[in-house]
């Protein structure tokens, strides 16, 4: 027998409901099984947490976390910017906010990708020294003038976090020694500076690590605004914040990140005197909202193991086989959604439909006693969910997908 | 500096040419990058070697491998049968195959894809004993008599191969000391009982694993058919052929496994007398075909390394990133495809345009010194490529794929 995650506050009643409803509910408005549901409600109160920790600081939401459009709908209007990452994000994202409230980041921008972000007038996030150069040639060929932030790859890195991105060679940014020269090159083109984005890492679940992160960021943005000679409009201060996936992790004390960011945003340079500073979050707004619903449809033995088997997989919920990131294996945290809390119990593995042993969704969980027909619900499926899946593997349809939890649905 | 695999022969020419022409000329005919390219006289050459090796035995395709429709057309005339995995794979199979040439594996077959292949007449390997209840209920509902083979999870497991479905507890087939009950069950029913399919596991590398495994499937099928008493019409032997991805990995001597195999049939159990035999094949057949090509967009230094950074990555080519069921990050083999035999090297990374660490093609390579908008090649990419990749992570375009090598093309 292995454990499994915490199922999220939200939706640890049994049986399961989801914003009220049952599982079968929601599997009955989409139709057809597997589904993703998205509680609004969860991502809601989300933001009002960060609101109310992170007081003056904006918020921004990174598309790529989940890109579904009524999702989307539904949050731009609650945050202050929305991060993109590819010329699609930037189409879904112009439709939902004004250009001044987007950013554009990501190492390997094309140049089609870059003109159409120049004439949309969102910001574009530096990756190089290469990319300012090509971004400038195009500010200067169309005739908009670019609206341009630079990335830094910072020397810090986020302890803990469960993707490094600082500290070290990276693709993503500009080696914190070059990124002040990039700036004034930027700037003393005419093109409009809109300062710097230092993202450390991602999936942090140290709270202290984060706001030492935050910390040696606030510094750093401070002697690159100094060497600059300009202080920068915004500073997006990164995102980072982890969610807890696995047995024993716990979520962040989002309070305590809030009141010591507000401590050294009082203490910081004078160079960032009149800045504006964001925070960047996929992840920690998302991750929790979604349930991936899928249904048995068989269950077997097999020496002296059973299995129950569902009609979606890894080919929809790919982290949660294991297989996105990870090295070790662990068990994302499920449910059978119709159990009551006093079901009996047994050990069982649940496996998607594919033709591979990857295809496995929890691996000897103790879960209620389950029959064919019965709804698995596997949770943290907010984020990096079906978006981040191979949705074609083996031919299955694809997944139907709900926002639920806005008042009147 | 890491190692890299070895470029297939077919492609090891350089500067690169796949079909005879230049990958640019490919691009061309793309219209945009990235692209898959697969040459079809690969895949053709394999069926051959097979052909040579395996006199007697069926070949089977198993679609999941690459389930491009050109590459699906191309391949069905020259192969006995084809192999699906779900209803969609169903629907490809019958459009280019005799139903009677088409089975259906998987351990989570909804009763809606039970039916669409009852109704079409292809044969359906039973997974379990309540999926056998399953299909010949629905076969009574219908009126259409099912062709039913049991799949067998094998005692055995093939030694040394990248994915271990024989020998334990699985979600694939029914253990091999209830298979002969559900056969009778089957025969009993009135079902047309198509025979036996055992699969013990992939991409093995061991020719001597495989020449064992094989011959305790034999063992096993000439056991079971006795147990049954009739005659199975087809013994599916499975597959798991590998290819070298990696450093040091050797290709399989197909011969010698023939050669073996010839014998073993020889000395087959008198039960397996009539029976026909099949191999099924995925990944042998078409990996080595399909090539990647991805555009450098941004060459940046960080901190004393090179990186290229391309226009695809991850999100078209999962396993090449490492995240694809393997624990150690290892290089496939890539290459810049317009250099020449005798360019200057250099030691660089690539990386794809996603903003994640995760999207590496390949890690501190040797490659001859690229600039921006060269074309980055990664071999091995025509079998759990495009199909088994998040597609839709961060929102860039799918790539083009293109069936080339065919006479006329």
């Amino acid at each position: 027998m292995k454990p499994m995650g915490t199922i999220p506050a939200e939706f640890s009643h049994a049986p399961l409901r989801i914003a009220g409803e049952t599982a079968e509910h929601w599997a009955d408005v989409a139709g057809d099984t597997p589904l993703f549901v998205y509680d609004f409600g969860v991502v809601a109160a989300r933001i009002a947490r960060f609101r109310a920790a992170f007081s003056g600081v904006d918020l921004h939401y990174a598309i790529k976390a989940n890109p579904f459009g009524p999702l989307l709908d539904a949050i731009a209007p609650l945050v202050d910017g929305l991060d993109v990452a590819s010329g699609g994000e930037v189409t879904w994202a112009t439709r939902r906010k004004t250009p001044n409230a987007i950013s554009f980041a990501g190492p390997g921008k094309r140049d089609d990708e870059l003109e159409l972000a120049i004439r949309a007038g969102i910001t574009i996030n530096l990756e190089s020294a290469r990319e300012a150069e090509r971004a400038l040639r195009i500010g200067e060929r169309t005739g908009f003038t670019p609206r341009l932030a630079i990335r830094v790859n910072p020397e810090l890195e986020l302890r803990g976090s469960g993707m490094r991105m600082g500290g070290r060679a990276s693709p993503f940014g500009i080696d914190a020694d070059q990124a002040a020269a990039v700036a004034r090159q930027v700037i003393d083109t005419g093109a409009n500076w809109r300062g710097l984005h230092i993202y450390a890492g991602s999936q942090a679940l140290g709270g202290l690590a984060i706001i030492e992160a935050q910390r040696a960021t606030l510094h750093l943005a401070g002697d690159l605004a100094e060497a600059i000679g300009v202080t920068p409009p915004l500073v997006n201060l990164g995102g980072g914040f982890g969610i807890p996936y696995f047995p024993g992790e716990q979520p962040l004390d989002e309070m305590a990140i809030g009141n010591a960011l507000a401590e050294a945003l009082d203490d910081r340079a004078h160079s960032l005197e009149n800045t504006r500073f964001a925070i960047e979050l996929g992840r920690w707004l998302v991750g929790e909202c979604g349930v991936y619903l899928t249904r048995i449809v068989d269950r077997k033995e097999s020496r002296g193991e059973t299995f129950l088997v569902t009609d979606g997989g890894m080919n929809h919920q790919l982290a949660a086989s294991g297989n996105l990131g990870t090295v070790v294996k662990r068990n994302y945290p499920v449910a059978i959604a119709s159990a009551e809390a006093d079901a009996a119990t047994e050990t069982v593995s649940v496996v998607g439909p594919l033709c591979t042993p990857l295809d496995r969704l929890a691996d000897r969980v103790t879960l209620p006693v389950a029959a064919v027909g019965d709804l698995v619900a596997v949770f943290m499926a907010g984020a990096y969910g079906l978006s981040a899946s191979p949705t074609a593997f083996l031919g299955h349809p694809a997944p139907c997908e709900l926002l639920v939890g806005i008042t009147g649905s």
